[in-house]
């Protein structure tokens, strides 16, 4: 019996490898050709997820494996010369002893295949629509997707400032302490940061990569990137083996942004990468936030020129960062009136003063003056005597 | 001769010394009631400002003088019980030897009168309407008056710290290269420092004080004060002798944000009183903008505070500052198309690789990678030889 031309026993033994549960015939040829797309077409093509989201991704990889002309897959979604250059694309990626390898080399490292029929599926994919991920391929605590319902992504600049791993460690463990997952890059700086701080509070932690989950980038963050293997979770959308590429990284954050409640540039220069992050988080409707810094740091630029072109809301702390998905807190209150003002300037704090002298002073009636006294003398702002009306503690610029 | 039971040749002399150019009788009468209701009202009464506009400063002061009765100053815009009101809270006032002083203490102090039949008027004040100045007490270049027909408000916390006091020296000079006039309000901190850098760049500077321009507050600005006379404005509403109090320094921002095009808040609190400026910019219709710090600075809360409430624009630099009042300056650029991206990725520095091998690693066609490689030559970013392409430069996370 074969599947897609590879040997069912084989393929069915490496599926379940990289499955969770028990999965029937069918489940297994779909995983598997799920598995094949997340190496045939690069992250986010579009004309991909269309194909599979209709015909399903077994008929879809049959299509190709069988060598179908352009027009069998052709529809009303999807023209013929689109289809054909599609092909094109994905013809040369058609390698069955690479195809099985990205299986294999999951296997080997534990790695975890999770499909939009799993109940783990990140449900904030399904607003990229046929530009979303085809299947996620994932190492660590499988729990941890779950957490993606509520979570918020700190991304930023790898040139980080002390100034924005500090804020960046702060963030990361207000949100933690509020009940949020934090979802980052794993990239040095703002991204290390921010996971770091999540695992130090014992919050979830999901990294998405840019490459195969059994590569690790940057190679400087091994240890970290294995801690949150043991603690959290790592996922990407390509299989093992792949490479992160510039295109592979800027897909990446649309998955960030996509997979979480909203998304908090900390920390980011002019052309950063978080923006790109920022712009697929506006994109899908997640609100997005930066942390404002000093005018004189370029680390902060992309930060400031997010809130300038209305894509964040400016951002200071943690509460503040709840608020963007609607968790409000405490406030705050109180200021004085206008009489209530006039007449404590008229108030000495050295030389009691009757009240037709602060009427004067305050250009207020008597009147007003009287009940305006009567009312600070409460609040224990002013003191009265047979002498008169004198003030505790001293005048300052308002 | 009386003029409202003064001696009307002490009253032209003094009025005289105090005014610019030739006055006629009525002239004479008209800028002396303007100059007693500056005294005899707290800046910013509505009642005294609506009187004044509707009956004319010298009949509204006869009012008074004459001791009329409420009902006879009562309009259709001003009831009875509100005329007795502030007949009350004015009347304490009315104290001749200390009116004739207001002109007296001015004329020894060079100060110079100026009221709204003045071509020098700020045109800004408008925007107050009863709420405006009545007169605006002045020392120094009368010229300088004419300026903030194009000028920018640098207001801030007096505990500024050092990254503010860098800010506003740049705003500051940058502004003043740009050819605006600085406005603010002599205050320690951001205030002082918009001055300074004003004159040091030889711009225009006009400072609004919160009592007499005879008395300069704080006294530790003598100095400043002094070389802001010399060399440009200082204004007040109020006659010389009054000293500042809480109502005033309030009322003072009203002044500095309806005289000036824009407001620019460059530090501030939680509970500066730069806010308050900036909510009166806000209320007469003029753009604010506010200086991002870090979110650690207590001293740059209130300037996020007013990004996320909307009452102020994020400025990080003189040119956006400039922009709030319609000066757009020059732009930026470009970016990569993802087909482009994909194949630089897919094009190695070290081996060369066929067009056949690049499209299967970029995931595009061999017809679309060929046209990008071409593109990507012509731009010097990949080179083409016998044996195949190879980058220039690095990869890198974008």
């Amino acid at each position: 019996m074969t599947l897609f031309g590879f040997k069912e026993a084989e393929v069915a033994e490496l599926v379940r490898a990289v499955s969770i549960g028990t999965l029937d015939r069918d489940a297994i040829e779909n995983a598997f050709a799920r598995a094949m797309w997340t190496g045939i077409a690069e992250p986010g093509d579009r004309v991909a997820g269309q194909l599979v989201d209709q015909l399903g991704p077994a008929r879809a990889l049959a299509a190709l494996v069988e060598r179908r002309p352009a027009g069998d897959i052709a529809s009303s979604e999807l023209s013929v010369a689109d289809a054909q250059q599609a092909l094109d694309r994905w013809m040369p990626r058609l390698q069955p002893a690479t195809m099985l390898q990205w299986l294999r080399q999951g296997a080997r490292y534990g790695a975890r295949l999770v499909t939009p029929v799993d109940d783990s599926w990140p449900s904030g994919f399904a607003d990229l629509r046929h530009h979303g991920p085809i299947a996620l391929w994932t190492r660590g605590r499988p729990e941890t997707l779950a957490a993606l319902s509520n979570s918020i992504a700190l991304v930023g600049a790898r040139a980080a400032t002390g100034y924005g791993e500090h804020v960046a460690m702060e963030a990361s463990a207000g949100l933690v302490d509020r009940g949020f997952a934090i979802v980052s890059g794993a990239a040095y700086g703002i991204d290390g940061m921010a996971h770091r701080a999540a695992l130090a509070s014992r919050g979830h932690t999901i990294a998405f990569l840019a490459g195969g989950v059994d590569r690790f980038y940057p190679s400087g963050h091994d240890a970290l990137l294995n801690r949150i293997v043991e603690n959290g979770l790592v996922a990407s959308e390509l299989p093992c083996g792949s490479a992160p590429t510039r295109w592979r990284f800027l897909q990446r954050n649309r998955l960030i942004a996509a997979a979480s409640l909203a998304t908090v540039v900390l920390e980011a220069g002019w052309r950063s990468g978080s923006l790109n992050t920022a712009h697929h988080a506006n994109d899908a409707g997640r609100p997005v936030g930066a942390v404002p810094g000093p005018v004189t740091s370029a680390a902060s630029a992309g930060c400031h020129k997010l809130i300038r072109d209305g894509v964040a809301e400016l951002v200071t702390t943690t509460a503040e960062m709840a608020e963007l998905v609607g968790v409000i807190e405490a406030g705050e209150p109180e200021s004085r009136t206008r009489e209530n003002t006039r007449v404590l300037d008229a108030v000495s704090a050295r030389v009691p003063r009757s009240p037709d002298d602060i009427a004067a002073r305050a250009g207020l009636t008597v009147a007003e003056t009287q009940s305006e006294l009567a009312r600070l003398e409460v609040e224990g702002v002013v003191r009265g005597s047979e002498r008169g009306w004198t003030k505790r503690g001293t005048p300052r610029e308002p």
